[in-house]
């Protein structure tokens, strides 16, 4: 089968990644930004082949158009390019969040073209073209949702793009359950770390007394505040639930120290231990 | 000078660390731990130039005694070997809580003979030799508190001994205002681990949908529950307190969330991310 010919929208940290992995892949690549500046930056690199910061020349010739920008932005950009979209190409995004989108975005599909939804778990605190880096996207997970009307084709069309780019694990979920769980793995530990840096106490020179674990929980409370009050806005009731679970669980920690019950406090290590184990194997 | 002689007890994950980093650094280590199987890997590994499952015989002759034992141990262990150790010997530990054991650890040292209470900010998630690595030292942070009758002199042995390990910064607080700030940094984070993980719906799959925030997130919920309840339960009132005032700043980010306030929300992310950079240069 022919590779297809990629545009993609927004050379960002994922957009910039993405365009470098397909590109590295063998794939034609053309890119889209708001600057000439990262244009002229991605085929420096050779991420892409070609490109500009107007998306329907490309898209035009393009068999699969990735909109790589904030949830809110897919639709309304889907819209404006669905005139220039031939019949038979396959749009997909980015975004984190689906179920507050899908019904827009697939009203915006003009005939003949299909929407496949995805997530990519894998990303940078920073953000732009600088810090786009192929090698976050390998072996990371991709989560597929179907849309209304999408026909396998088309899924097996994105599926491959994943696995080129180097994602190891690519599973389909409903938008419904992709938003549960992304409330409860990405967006409930982003909240925590954002709590954990913004309840310590200003004078306290933290730095001096760190260790790896300070470190590791706190990486992402460097948070692009922008694109994650979207993304928490727009899956706020899972989040709320997944934010009520922890506080639970926190607080039967909370109970047990009050108490000085130790065995208590064992039970909920071995248990936090032995999951732990059971779902990341390194 | 002359490189002190030193006999660590204890040769698990940070006693084992120690024994290598001290034994490359061209120091004479000693190594006494329960069994002679870990001796055995020990000397095999080069971690120690001798040893055996008795501490007298070795403490006796040496300047620096590092008893790496659970926090509750040291006094005990102390009492034991007083009757072995020669005047002018210093004695420290790796406990991870201070204020509890500070009197008790006091009252068990003989004339002549100092302690200082020292807190490596390392370890690894595992326990025993097997996972002792002089690495996970290097570039870490290091707290020395001071006892009550401590001279300049001891503070100064173990702080060197600390920079020969590789630690990088290495500072001296009080017993009270260590706990403190442990309580946050470092237990804080594992409370909150541990409540993550244990908060995970079991039917989740959430293997096949994490990303390295998650993986980050919850590397620390597989604990030694022995060790951590301990460190918990002996350091109660900071650790509740913190616990309470990060409940404070998740409730924000909640409160925030459920009242659809864009702005809130992107200020408290604005905040984080100000301080994360702040105190952490990656």
């Amino acid at each position: 089968m022919k590779r297809p010919v990629v545009t993609i929208i927004g050379l960002g940290v994922v957009g910039g990644s993405y365009a470098g992995a397909l590109s590295a892949a063998g794939y034609t690549v053309y890119g889209v930004a708001r600057t000439t500046d990262t244009i002229a930056k991605a085929k420096q690199r050779g991420m892409i082949a070609d490109g500009g910061t107007d998306a329907a020349p490309f898209a035009a010739k393009s068999d699969v158009v990735v909109i790589a920008l904030y949830p809110g932005q897919v639709a309304p950009y889907l819209r404006a390019l669905a005139p220039y979209l031939r019949p038979g190409t396959v749009v997909t995004d980015v975004a984190g969040i689906k179920s507050l989108i899908q019904k827009e975005v697939e009203e915006a599909l003009p005939e003949g073209v299909e929407f496949v939804f995805a997530h990519p778990m894998a990303g940078r605190e920073k953000r732009g073209i600088d810090y786009a880096d192929p090698a976050v996207l390998r072996g990371a997970n991709f989560i597929l949702v179907r849309g209304a009307n999408t026909s396998q084709s088309a899924m097996e069309t994105v599926r491959k793009l994943a696995e080129d780019m180097g994602f190891e694990r690519i599973v389909e979920v409903s938008a419904q359950r992709h938003d549960e769980i992304i409330g409860f793995v990405s967006q409930l530990p982003h909240a925590i770390a954002v709590a954990l840096v913004n309840s310590d106490e200003e004078s306290a020179e933290t730095e001096k007394f760190i260790g790896d674990s300070f470190r590791d929980l706190t990486r992402i409370a460097s948070i692009n505040e922008t694109l994650w009050s979207e993304l928490f806005l727009g899956n706020r009731d899972n989040l709320i639930r997944s934010i009520d679970d922890f506080t639970r669980q926190l607080n039967a920690i909370r109970d047990a120290l009050a108490a000085g019950d130790k065995d208590a406090l064992e039970a909920l290590f071995k248990s936090s231990t032995e999951r732990r184990n059971r779902y990341v194997k390194k």
